[in-house]
């Protein structure tokens, strides 16, 4: 290996995962880097990720790396581990990503500015360990943390052409004049429904000052007011208001809309201008 | 911005939130940390607050400054964030803390020897994002950060008289010789129920060997001796013990207390002495 | 206390235990470090065991030591705490254990390569807090960090015959040509239900291709192949593989063995040959 780098070459990497809190596989990642350079700082994103999702991973690191200094974004969702899905490592500008083929690191990516080059990982010659089903531990940390210390990535893996990787698939809402049709992405613990309409597209819409929202799941129909923040509507009202990720989402204030409606990702809603009295 | 603080200089930002451990919220925060200097060490008290829990988050805040070298505490309990609530840095001594004027805050401060100069942060010039509910990210992360790199919190915010501070309201026990009623402040996870009983208010009083508990939930009385930590008692037996808090607290030899009797935070106990045969 | 000790001397402390995430357990835990010395290097194992699983505990630490550089332990699950059981500090080469002596720390200290000496902490000179309950804080993570600053044991407890400590009782597999009696050692976070069955101890035997399982919750028999990988079945169907520890372990792809069939901590599992046609 090579001689310790100097703490102010290493970059930090970030730490993006579906492993939970209960086992000891992110404390394992830490110590694979640690034990490559110690002084590598490892700043965690989150690791409860739900299980095996890949898109809700994908949005995560993207809302993440949009405020991040350069650094090395280690991501692991990875359902197909072990199996023919490519490992990589991305280069975008200042900023390097490691994780599987699977779409989880192509948002977050596209954040950063877009890829300029990708490597296949697959066979790097810094193994960690020589499991199936761990390449978290045994691929994508030792990776990392050789990028944080200011390898290139070349020496880590074959390029490969960045057309050839895997896209994430998210669910594109239906917009026309009259009507939406929307989805719930994800969501987030206190029971605020992230839904997949940027508030970009609903420029000129007729989402002004309160919509109608019809629910797939009970067919009930609510008049939601628009909103900048939960507080805007009395505790318990329903508010629709801008995340800070830049999506719509759906709120109860103090309290949980994903609850109140029985909301869960993927779930339909259909929006429509409040019907005049 | 000014230019890279020594490692030396900077102080470390504890961070409490309810931000829970599913979603990117603290690594978002964490990396705005790490944007404005990548050296200043971040030390995670909890996320695990449950939503909206001022009162909780307080109490754990509290607990830990006692502990603390020089530090900014950073935490955000924030049901109100994007409404009319101020956003606040505190000096206390050699500590600052941060975070919403919804009473977060109080606790720590007293703990730390009284707040000497308060700032309405609100308006602060290092914002790190424009979002109305995510002032975590925005406004107390930066704020933070900056304070823990030397900069003056009046640098920051307008300073504000620390009398006009929302207090916390903390349900206060009736002592009488004859009986102590007191309430459940909140169980930890190991289903330990504490009491809003500080162990001085209990000096000389009826509080020996063991007292008779009767509990609101099921209306049954239980005699349960007072003891020095768990196994004092057999396995799946209550026992009444002075918390690492200096709080009393009711729990089951390696069981769950808050499970065996129905407790729940604002539960009331009525405790007398134990009868005589 | 002794001056600073400069970074490049300090070893990074790991820090195991079952405090989970809701509480101010670990944060205090890191501040009592820090107050010792403020370079001293965190790295969280989990705080996730459930509450008082020492074997679970024992498990995660021996498995996350195995990739660990040179670095003082710490791991508290500890249902015994205040009580007569001893505290703890082992040396083992280049690493110090730190924890209760109820059989947390022995596994480790096996594959650190056996316990060269060990040390009573119990009435160390270097305790945070006077508490009962809380020998994490009080105890543990002073003594962690004075060893990661370079103390040397015998200043911070007296040494203690290393057969004398209390060992950990893992369930032993029966293993004969015509049948294993197998036990499930844990569930990880998928519902990946590790077994008590080394990958070692099955050379030789009727593991080859696949085997028939037993299930002691339902009396079902299923027959399952073994797989290097979650993959290698189609998805909802079960596979037995050599987990990253070195463990066999029962998965389902994409979805939760512990679920499907119903198994938890201890459940028997009885394998015998496939049946011919």
């Amino acid at each position: 290996m090579r001689p310790s780098a100097s703490p102010e070459i290493c970059r930090p990497v970030t730490f993006t995962t579906d492993f939970g809190y209960s086992d000891e596989y992110p404390g394992v990642c830490r110590l694979v880097i640690a034990r490559v350079d110690p002084d590598i700082k490892v700043i965690d994103i989150t690791h409860g990720i739900p299980p095996g999702d890949v898109r809700r991973g994908a949005l995560a690191l993207a809302s993440a790396v949009r405020f991040s200094p350069p650094a090395v974004h280690l991501a692991v969702v990875d359902p197909g581990v072990g199996g023919t899905r490519r490992a990589l490592a991305l280069s975008c500008g200042e900023h390097h990503l490691v994780g599987p083929d699977n779409g989880l690191l192509g948002p977050a990516a596209a954040v950063l500015g877009g890829i300029e080059a990708a490597f296949d990982i697959s066979s790097t010659p810094v193994r960690a360990g020589d499991s199936d089903t761990f390449h978290g531990r045994d691929i994508f940390s030792p990776v990392a943390a050789e990028l944080a210390r200011g390898a290139a990535p070349g020496e880590l893996g074959d390029a490969v052409g960045f057309r050839e990787l895997v896209p994430l698939e998210l669910p594109e809402p239906v917009v026309t004049p009259q009507q939406v049709d929307a989805q719930a992405l994800y969501l987030d613990q206190y029971g605020n429904v992230i839904l997949n309409l940027h508030s970009e597209v609903l420029d000129g819409t007729f989402f002004t000052e309160g919509v109608a929202v019809t629910l797939e799941t009970s067919l009930e129909t609510i008049v939601v007011p628009l909103g900048r923040t939960f507080g805007d509507v009395e505790p318990g009202e329903p508010v629709i208001y801008t995340d800070s990720t830049g999506y719509l989402a759906l709120a109860v204030n103090r309290g949980s809309a994903a609850s109140r409606f029985g909301l869960g990702p993927d779930n339909e809603l259909r929006i429509t201008p409040v019907p005049s009295q």
